[in-house]
């Protein structure tokens, strides 16, 4: 469960274990780390801050356990975070262990650990591991603007109901901080306003909605990343298919540029002062692999909340017969909103981890 | 420009170097390779094939350097292979070392490597380098066979025309074997005939179109992956996004499932016989970043290719000022076909890396 | 600070950081984990265990924060411990940010972290940090002997008094425990009160002693490992060295096999049974990197503590200047004795990393 | 069979394999490569220069497949070299497959294998894929030099006679080419005679003798490496144990620091000028893992050729017997003098591999 060259993040916990908590190895000596400022951001992911997430009341509360030194700033050691697990309910989960949820890594899980996978709460797969991941994103993002890159990201759709998009070509940090204010972090409040009346209406329904974010790196320097396997569209990505429900991810113009000419798809290089810029940023950033100094920007989808309130068709694996689930306990009726400062903290990490390549 | 955990696969080579070539560690030892069916395969990426690719004749044949013993079955040590470059004209490409070519590496990789990079053909950026991948891919292919894994690919769309798509629940490797012998890889060849003319069209106006390729793995074992950086998204995307020009890969249903409620996207799970499966297939076969049992299945977006015949604006780096560029040489209007046998070999190199982590 | 492939550890903390701790990825779903055994193995590592250690008298209680699912068996999930680091008193080493004490990482720390490391008890460079490494070691030696695997360690020599060795041809898993009950692990007791001897006078000069610990693994399956750097040899000295105060690593004959014939130092093969066996053992259980089946027997140099009560010379950072040292707060006068168990934790975590590739 | 983190050495080849070769990854693109020089460090490591090693004569020509560019510069892809195998007579290894050769990786092999691996000349477990090493190691030692850092190495041993040893505190460059520049490289020319005195009885006496080698990294920058398994001595011995043979590596004092008391192992720091330094060099240049500015010195151990041509005890794997064993063909009495460049390049691949993680 580690990512990363330069930066090697590796995530720990389970649901319902003591704690959950992530290392990172390499992080530059001598960054500071301003805990209350995590914290704010640690907010943005946590669970019962609106009527739109689980009432699950963890107080998420980052401990920082190494890796700082007596004066509080980062002293070349690994950086490890704990964060304890407060108000588990093990009972509600119960049925899990004999039927797997439809959607859900229950089964699959089975099948890889023997049945010694922990059931409780999701165990290894439970949503609730992206928050050490956002520990670590958190502080990320720090050391990334002294480095003057700003990353931000934003629902970009729920259940088809889409929000206006980033500027592509000029991205505007104090837009991305004033997303992050909200509670629904949307451009378009009136188009949040659709999305959450979407969500509300799956509630009801015992249902779930997924979604679409969207997020950008301003700021990026040029010539990072590499051909082939080394390129960022690869790391990127791979880090981003390691948020649960994740299921696509694109780049730049993404799908649509399958749709495309070349004459349309390609952005024509042009000097603003001493500065190599594209007209436009069908290429997300990134041509070869590399970064071309314009804003990286991608899409991910997250689908629909795999646990509902609906009966569900399954099976018992001791009966080894078809059978009826009814999932009890508390659930998100959407996910997309929680995942946008955790797609911010992945986005972090991987540029981080491709900015500390630079020298080579 | 390495790929893999189990299996490691690391390609070398640039277009107009001495050869190209790979090495994979890990192949298992034991293993029989057929040269004939390997060459075959590589003649499905190969230049020249046909009116809709360059002109370029490289025979792409493939020299087995190391790896075998003396009687032709794998030895447990690496396996090496090398692609001898016969066919460079390098003087095509000498403009491009001052004014880099829209939606090529050129400027990115001027950046990164301070000008030192081979721009002789594309170098280290070269589609050309697909062609050792395929050689390694094609053998895991084979290997993959004897573990009655079965890998099939076709070109779902050309510049908007669709295919018919693949059989998500069960999949009919005969299908693979027929769409591998055809010219222009395709399910419905009326379908296809469309997509050429796409192709005819984009080559008579010096432009270039994109696609989408979908691939689907037949008999991939349950219980292979693991939670968050460990999933098979995450390491087959990484390895998809190393394919020159792919800018967004989806599993299963992917960004549609943004737009699906919890119930209709989630894949109900049933017993036929004792084999546990589920009735649809918007997972793509992973859950929780494990194989579910199901197929694999899952899309990549291919930019149209980026060299046009057209005049398009850029810079001229050593002017330090805007310029135009006219790019002459061989190229394909359209590298969606030629890529189709490049993501198989890609997705069995994942495929056989996942299987080879099993015991543990 | 990983080390592992198939299993991968990465230990984490400071001497004065709230704790220290490690995970472990990649162990064995289904396994269990025997509390209490792992408390006494990691009082053999303790300190205040006896006079020859220092007197910081941490508790060393290991707390399991993750891995373990709810019957307390392995669950496929990271493993990860914490152990608190609750007796520092940081006031002892004010002075060594200024004036980096000889034979310690202080200097070359401060270069590599440019001033940033944290000085406090030598900061990620302690000792302490073989601590959370027994923690997981542990757990990888109970692991070990369901599959048959026993690892035993002694104290060689110290500053020059030699003790009995292993048999290398027919190990004694039996003397393997006897000794890990004795306060000071020798096989030949009378041996070790001249060690003792040589230690307190070590003390009562203010001054130190190293010496050399010779490691077995008994039941090593053959076959493990691999040409070149995928070589056991290789492997293992890397944990080694990556234990503080280790500065030679041989295995079997070791640097004796550089003055013997070839006809000397090769081991005979014979048939015990139906199992291939060697009379002699100089090749200490590894043939080109490969398990011969043969027990692994290695020995490994600890460096004379560093930090002695002696006066010493060295230099001010601040005033670039020669200055003088006195090292005052507690330590040891040989720490060999307590290394013992860390060898073994290493020796096992990397022997289980070996035997988890096994079906590859 | 990788080596690195910065830069990534891969070797692939066997003995009578078309070719041998190896794949570097992470060189700095803009440095030249003089290849009249690789040349001549290559003929250093070649067969067959003298009488005291064997008589094969490959002509061991560097091919650079891949990582130049049209001007002769590393370009930033990955470096590939190719060495053909011209020489191979496979018939003289034929027994080998049933009666494994003491002291040589054949039974291991076996079983690891299946069987398959490749037994001609010794497959991958020959010592000639050291010369792939030498290539990539000669490169990296011209890079080096442009950064100031020069390594030499010396025969300090042949079957218990000793030369004289390097200066460990202050290395002499002009030293290190004059031994380059020797048949037999050792400092003290007289000694060197009569380790050749042992090498010829060996060899009349159809035996092998071992050895000692010596090395030494002048101008190794301060600040390097990092504690635990992030150390430069688990790194170095890592790789060393990497080259046939090789059964101990220590590092300044080494196993000889476990005799001394710490007040004569510590090494103190001064100023000499404005540069820190320490008055001897027990530490090896290497401080809690890390780099300290002095030269880096330490010495590995080689055991004797184990071809010998007396005839030896073993054992018929198809017969499930013990057997006799005559080994033919050709062999080294003693491989020390031709491992010195290799030591020399392995030593030069990691250092340089350490350097290029210097700015993070």
């Amino acid at each position: 469960m580690s990512l990363g060259t330069n930066i090697k993040v590796t995530v720990f916990g389970q649901s319902h274990s003591p704690a959950m908590g992530a290392v990172a190895e390499g992080l530059p000596a001598g960054g500071k780390v301003d805990t209350e400022r995590l914290e704010r951001f640690m907010e943005r992911r946590a669970p019962g801050r609106n009527r739109f997430s689980t009432q699950r009341a963890e107080a998420d509360k980052v401990k920082i356990i190494s890796g700082i030194n007596g004066e509080g700033v980062l002293c070349g050691a690994p950086l490890s975070v704990i964060i304890e697990n407060t108000d588990q309910r093990s009972g509600d989960y119960k049925n899990i262990a004999d039927v797997p949820r439809p959607g859900h890594a229950d089964y699959a899980a089975y099948v890889k650990y023997g049945g010694n996978n922990d059931i409780r709460g999701g165990g290894q797969f439970s949503g609730r591991l992206t928050a050490p991941l956002c520990a670590v994103g958190g502080i990320c993002i720090q050391l990334l603007e002294e480095r003057g890159v700003y990353i931000g990201a934003h629902i970009a759709a729920v259940h088809g109901v889409k929000d206006a998009l980033f500027d592509a070509v000029n991205p505007n940090a104090h837009l991305f901080n004033e997303i992050a204010e909200k509670d629904f972090p949307v451009i378009d409040d009136e188009r949040g306003e659709l999305m959450k009346k979407e969500i509300d209406k799956a509630r009801t329904e015992l249902n779930s909605v997924g979604g679409i974010i969207e997020c950008e790196i301003a700021g990026m320097p040029a010539g990072l990343g590499g051909p082939l396997f080394e390129g960022i569209e690869g790391e990127m990505s791979k880090a981003l298919f390691g948020i649960p429900a994740v299921k696509g991810v694109e780049f730049g113009a993404g799908f649509s540029a399958a749709e495309m000419l070349g004459s349309e798809n390609n952005d024509i290089f042009y000097y603003e002062g001493d500065k190599v810029k594209t007209a436009t940023n069908n290429h997300g950033g990134i041509l070869g692999g590399i970064s071309s100094g314009m804003p990286v920007i991608f899409r991910v989808a997250v689908k629909p909340t795999p646990s509902i309130g609906k009966t569900q068709k399954s099976v018992s694996l001791s009966k080894k017969e078809n059978a009826e689930l009814n999932i009890t306990g508390r659930h998100d009726p959407c996910v997309v909103q929680r995942a946008v400062p955790v797609v911010e903290a992945v986005a972090a990490i991987v540029t981080l981890d491709l900015i500390m390549e630079r020298c080579k």
